[in-house]
This record gives structure tokens, sequence and C-alpha cells, in this order.
């Protein structure tokens, strides 16, 4: 009991501390102090920042773990707004974040589409859930897609945001997107080819280069030949991709609890960079984004009636 | 009964139904109806001629698969010379099985020479039976080399093309040829290098780049290893990759039903694109293989008793 | 008895046949008998070289492997002096020794780290064994680096070449050299971006690309998720992997095998085409390493006792 008091109050007297060196540190330059390097001065600041934030979210109080998030996108925009350049150095915190999850994309989609198609085991019923479920995806994602171009077309989000900002954005991603639509435009294809190139011609090929429709169709090819083989020859190779599968999903389980400092650090870094304008956009997308979710939500019923003898179930 | 006769019936009205459509739309150009959109057209006559197809082959007649890929063949040929270009639109159907064939090469031969090599089991007698098949392979494969150069160089497959559709072929094909051709010229290497190049520096390189002669060494040389470990560390190693050979198979089992229908396309392409005389080098060279392939098996004996001691078995 | 003798005496025949041979032919350019073709010449006396090499190392005396690797750099340096630019011609054995090793780098670390690390178990004990083990490594690395560096900086290994050999060397190497600094100097990352690196962002590319800091990253995450998550779910990749590693370690046990031979090709090929010199050069070179290889052994007890507490085990 006095142990837990004492740890408490610990916590307490550290988070003020680290808190207070942040942000004093912060508010300068890291050439102020012309006696210590500026990489010392940006070290220090940034570990204090990250100390107050974890003691905040994990001592301080117990909080779930979407308020984490929404508290360090806010905190985060706070810090972008105060700090404006200087806070972009956290920047690499939500690259951490972002590669770890990147990390875990291709051995999980693959392992959890092959072990999961396997182990439906019988192709018959398979065939029969899949037409249905097939038909009603595609009737649900056509009335989606409705749903959100009247939307986009009416509230334009994206818009409203100053020329200026617009400018630095196509600065600071002209690169990347000029290469892929240089790209995109080398590649040219017929949406027939399109298609075809779902279909791998090189399965570790498709695995290297990270291309999800090709991994999606050999995984889910190959999972439906094993549940066509013998069961014990098609056990240990399920087994494995079932493993795998978990293993991924226990890092994805553990990658997520540093999303709330990943996501302060995207936020700092973009709204330290572009401004609050930037937040406003987004906020304006989360809008529309989020009534075009309701609005799907609640006229579902009468789409589904429509397709009243497809529900699958 | 009833309903069986029902079937029949209704499958020869739609196999009617959709032969005369198809051969009715192929027979014009896709901008022949100037009030419907020409990829309309396209989808509706490529469905029917598939539904005829599919009806001739799997409904109306019993065949077995080799009958209906040579009766392919001939419909193709013949679906080239009636719709020329028009035909030209079912190519995808033939890229499709191609690369579904494409897909299976590289994991299909690592899984199963590991496998294979790995459940070999006894390596002295491995070598021993190695030894005597590498020997009669070499020996074999010099006296079936022998027996081609002299049919090729008597018969000259491939000759016989009028000039205009050499030129056609150029220029379709040189691009690829042309591409293939700078490669080598670049890494013109020695023949000891090629040799050399069959150990892979990183066999997921080799996986990725389908560099065929060096996943087929290191599956080997890994399958072999997997011999000399304890049979229970080997065990699960082996179970995988026997799991994965056998998923390939069933893949390739599965994919091979469609060949009928890509060779349909593949030849109606070709004969649609470069006329009849591309077939009627095809089938010279298909005689000359044929009679070459007769050569060799009447004469192997001959062969065989002079390495009568090396017999593997 | 008999039958054995019978095997030495031979073997001593055939030794002396073929020394005497390669000498012979070793000593003329390929060239030198016009009535046959240099390559099999070549073929003849590279043959020879090593059938009285296998002779000398595996029958006519029971040597440890080391002291065959030993030999083998002797026997070349004296083959690089006597026979220069003809005896680099078995540069290939030398070349797929080198090969067979890169061959299983990236799946031997890949398995070993995912199984090692997955069959640690008791993730808590791993922490507390982990944060001691990397203290302990980086103080020691610290004084290992400093210790190097001293002495490189006292004994200039690599210096003393004459200019002709540097020049020679410059030539050979400067197409690689060239290669990669312009390379590095395309992707000039930060100190932090290198860090970030280290997290891959696809796992498969990284296998593909032999990135060794991404591939010993994902394969300890992996390895630490396994043991993370049900037992008999984390047990066939664990097996899997496990049984892997043990064939890549045979691999190598029988590669290793061909080492002297390796050698004895690579030192001839450096001494027949550099001269001496670049010997003296590597001599220099070993000397400086294990010198400062001894230093490091007797000081590791001092910096031990710095970190008394800190010891792992």
């Amino acid at each position: 009991m006095a142990t837990k008091l004492t740890a408490t109050v610990s916590s307490i007297v550290i988070f003020i501390i680290s808190f207070g060196l942040s942000i004093f540190l912060y508010s300068k330059t890291p050439d102020a102090f012309p006696w210590i390097a500026p990489w010392v001065i940006q070290l220090v600041r940034a570990s204090a920042m990250l100390i107050a934030l974890f003691l905040l979210f994990e001592r301080l109080f117990k909080m779930e773990l979407h308020t984490k998030i929404i508290l360090g996108m806010l905190l985060g925009a706070a810090a972008g707004i105060l700090f404006k350049n200087n806070i972009m150095e956290l920047k690499p915190v939500g690259t951490a974040f972002i590669r770890l999850i990147q990390m875990i994309v291709v051995p999980l989609v693959f392992a959890s589409l092959l072990a999961g198609t396997a182990s439906l085991g019988d192709i018959g019923k398979m065939k029969r859930i899949g037409t249905k479920t097939l038909l009603y995806y595609l009737a649900s994602t056509a009335f989606a897609i409705t749903v959100g171009l009247v939307l986009a077309n009416i509230f334009h989000p994206g818009s409203g945001m100053s020329p200026e900002v617009q400018a630095k954005l196509m600065e600071n991603y002209q690169g990347v997107a000029g290469q892929k639509l240089s790209a995109a435009q080398q590649t040219e294809t017929s949406p027939v080819q399109t298609f075809l190139n779902i279909i791998p011609q090189n399965p570790f090929e498709a695995l290297t280069g990270a291309s999800m429709l090709q991994i999606i169709f050999f995984s889910i090819v190959t999972g439906i030949a094993l549940t066509l083989i013998p069961k014990e020859k098609a056990q240990p190779v399920i087994a494995f991709f079932d493993g795998l599968f978990e293993a991924m999903i226990k890092i994805v389980v553990q990658v997520i609890k540093i999303a709330p400092y990943g996501v302060f650090a995207l936020i700092a870094d973009a709204v330290g960079n572009f401004g609050l304008e930037i937040l406003a956009s987004l906020l304006k997308y989360t809008l529309v984004t989020t009534a075009g979710l309701l609005l799907v939500i609640f006229l579902y019923p009468f789409v589904q009636s429509i397709f009243s003898g497809l529900n699958p179930g």
C-alpha cells in the first residue's frame, strides 16, 4: 500500500520534471545553449517529452487505448502549434510505429488468408456461401460507393486549404506522387490486363514486391487446394501458417500499444510543419467519413431487404 | 430420368443459341451496332463463345481431357481463320491459363525437389543410385541431342514461313527478344561462371527471381542435408514441403481442366493474328518432334545395351 | 591389411603422377602444345592439381581441418609465386566455396534467430537477461573498438604496399567500390534513419535483398511473439525453423570440408595476380588482428570487474 503510494508520488514528480523540462527546451531552438551540442539538447528534450507522455498514459491515469490515441492526437496538435519546427524531430517515433505496422502486413495477410481458407474445410459448402457472400458484398459495396461519391461531391473534403499550405504539401509530396504517377503511366494497363495481373507469375516475387492482390489470390488458391488434399498432408502446412498468423497478430497487439506515442509524433510533425489548417482539413474529412458511415449503417436494412434471400448465415 | 433429359435438352438449346450468337457477333466488328457500346458487344460474344465451348466440352459429349485440348486447338484455328482480328479479344482467357500455370512453377519445383530428396532417406544408397543415374542420364541426353540436331538440320522446322509472317513475328516479339539479347550481352559470362551461377548467393533471391537452376540446386542440397540430421528434427520441414507440394499438384490438376479453353483462345489469337501459316510451321515442328521422340524410343535399347551395367534400379 | 597397403601405395603413386603432371603443365602456358586445345590443357592440369591436393589432404596424411586450411594457404601462396597468371584459372574452386557459404547465410541467420528466440520461452526471464547482456555487450564492444582503433593507428595494416600493387588493386576493385560508393551516396541517410531502416517494411523483401539487420530484427521479433502465443500454436512454426536451422548447419559442416581447396585456390589466385606483397599486407593485418584479440582477452577481466554486477549467467 505504502509502496504503491510512493510509486504514484514519484511518478507525479518525474512527470512534472520531465514535462517542464521538455516544454522549456522545446520552446528554444537546439542551438540556444552554445556550450552544449544541439543533438544533446534534442535527445534530452525528446526523451523528456516521451517520458512525460508515458507517465501520463500509463501511470497517472487509467485509460483505454482509444482514449490514449485521441489524447495523443490532441496533445500532438498542441505540441505542433506551440513548438512548430522544433517538434518535428519527434517524427522518427511515428515513423517507427508505421514501419512496425507495415512490417507485419505481408506475412499477416498471407498467413491469415492461407490458414483461414484452408481451415474452412468443406469446399462444397464454401462455394455456396462464397457465391452468396460475393453477391451481397458486391451489392453493399456498390451502395457504399454511391453514398461515398455523393457525400464527397457535396462537401469536398480536402478543400478549404489555403494556397500556401497546398503549395507546401505539393512540395513535400510531389516527389512521391510524381514517382507513382510516372510508374503508373509507364505501365498503363487495360482493365482486362489489370485483372490478369492478379494472378502472380511467381508467388515469391509477389511476396517480395508486396503485391497485395497477387498475395491474396495465391494464398486463397493455395488454401482451397489444401482443403482438397488428404488432411494429414495438409495439416503441417496449415499448422505452420496458423502459428505464423497467431505470432503476427501478437506483434500487432504489442505494436498497437505504442500507437498513442506514434500518433502524437505524427500529428505534432504534421501540425508543426503545415500548421493547424491541415488538421481542419483532416477534421472535415473525418466528419464526412463518419457521416457516410452512419448513412450506410442506417440505410443498409433497405438494401438488405432487396437481397433478402441472399443474406449469408 | 426425366430431369436428366430436360437438362440435356436445355443444354442443347443453350448451346445452339450461344453458338449462333457468338458466330453472328464475331462476324461483325464491335462497332457494327452504333447504338450499343463496343465493349458490350465484345463481352456478350466472348461470353457466348465460352458458354458454347463449355457446353460442347462438358455437357453435350463425354470427352477425355486430351480430346478436349485437341478439339480446342482445331476450333481455335477455325475461329482464327473465320474471325481474324475479332477473335483476338479472347486472348486473356489463354493468358490467364498460362499465368496460372506459371504461378505454381516455382513453389512446385522448390517443394517437390526438397521434399523428394529429403524423403529418399539413405544418403549412401542415394550416392550409388545418383552416380549411375547421372551417367545414364548424360549418355541418353547426349544421344537424344544427337537425334534432335540431325532431324532439325534435315527438316528445318520453322522454315517455310512467308517473309511477311516472319516480319510480323519479328515485329511482335522483337521487343522481348531484344531485351533478352541485351540482358544476355550485358552479363556475357564464361562457361565456368555459368556453372558457378548455379550456386545461389541467396536462396530467397533465387526464389523471387525464379532462377530455376539455383532453386533446383538449393532445394536438392537442403533436401540432402535434411536426410543427414535427426529424423525428428527433419520431419516438420519435410512434412511442410510435402504438404505444399501436394497442394501445388492439386492446383495443377484443377488448372489443367481449363486447358481446352486456354488453348482455344491462344490458337485463335495466333491464327487470327498471323494466319494459318503459323500453324503449318507449328505442325511441321510438332511432326519432327514426334518423329524424334519415336526414333529415340526405338533406338534406346541399343544405347542401353552399351550401358547395360549402369541401369538404375 | 593387404588391401589397405595397396590402397596407400596406389594413393602415393597417383599423387606423384598427378602432382608431377600439374607442376609440369602449370609451368607452361596453355598454348604451349599447339596440337592440343588450350582448354584441354587447363582442364587436365587443374584436375591433376586438385587430385594431388585431395590425396595429400585426405589419403596420405591424417590432418585436422585447420591444419589442412593453413597448408592450403601456404601451398596456394607457393603455387601463386611459381605459376603466376597460370594458376588463376583455379579461382572458380575458391568462388564455388565462397558462394556455397554465402548461400546459407540468409536462411541460417533467419532460421536460427527465429527458432532460438522462440525456444528461449519465458519472456520475463529473457527481458532480465536481455538488458544485462545488452549493457555488457555494449561495454565490451566499446572497449574492443578502442583497442582496435589504437592498434590500427599505430601499425597501419594495409600500408607498406608498393604503389604498383596498390594501383593494380584499385584497377581490379574500383568497379565494385565505385558502385558501393555511389549507392551509398545516393541513399545518404541520417543516423536516425539508419536505425529506423532496421525495421523492415516487408520481411520478404528483406530476405530477398539479404538485408541482414532487417532479417535479424524481424526474426527476433517473430521469435518473441512465438513465445507469447499458445505453445501448441507456436510449436509447428518453431519445429519448422528448428529443422531448417539444423539442415543449414549440416550444409555448413559439409561445405567447410572443402575450405582447404577453396583457400588454396583463392590464395593462389591472389598471389598469382598481385605477387607476394599482398600476402605480406595480409600477414601484417593478421598479426595486428591477433595482437588485438590477445589484448582484449587479457584486459577483459578489468572491464568485467567494472560491470561486475552485470555478468549474464
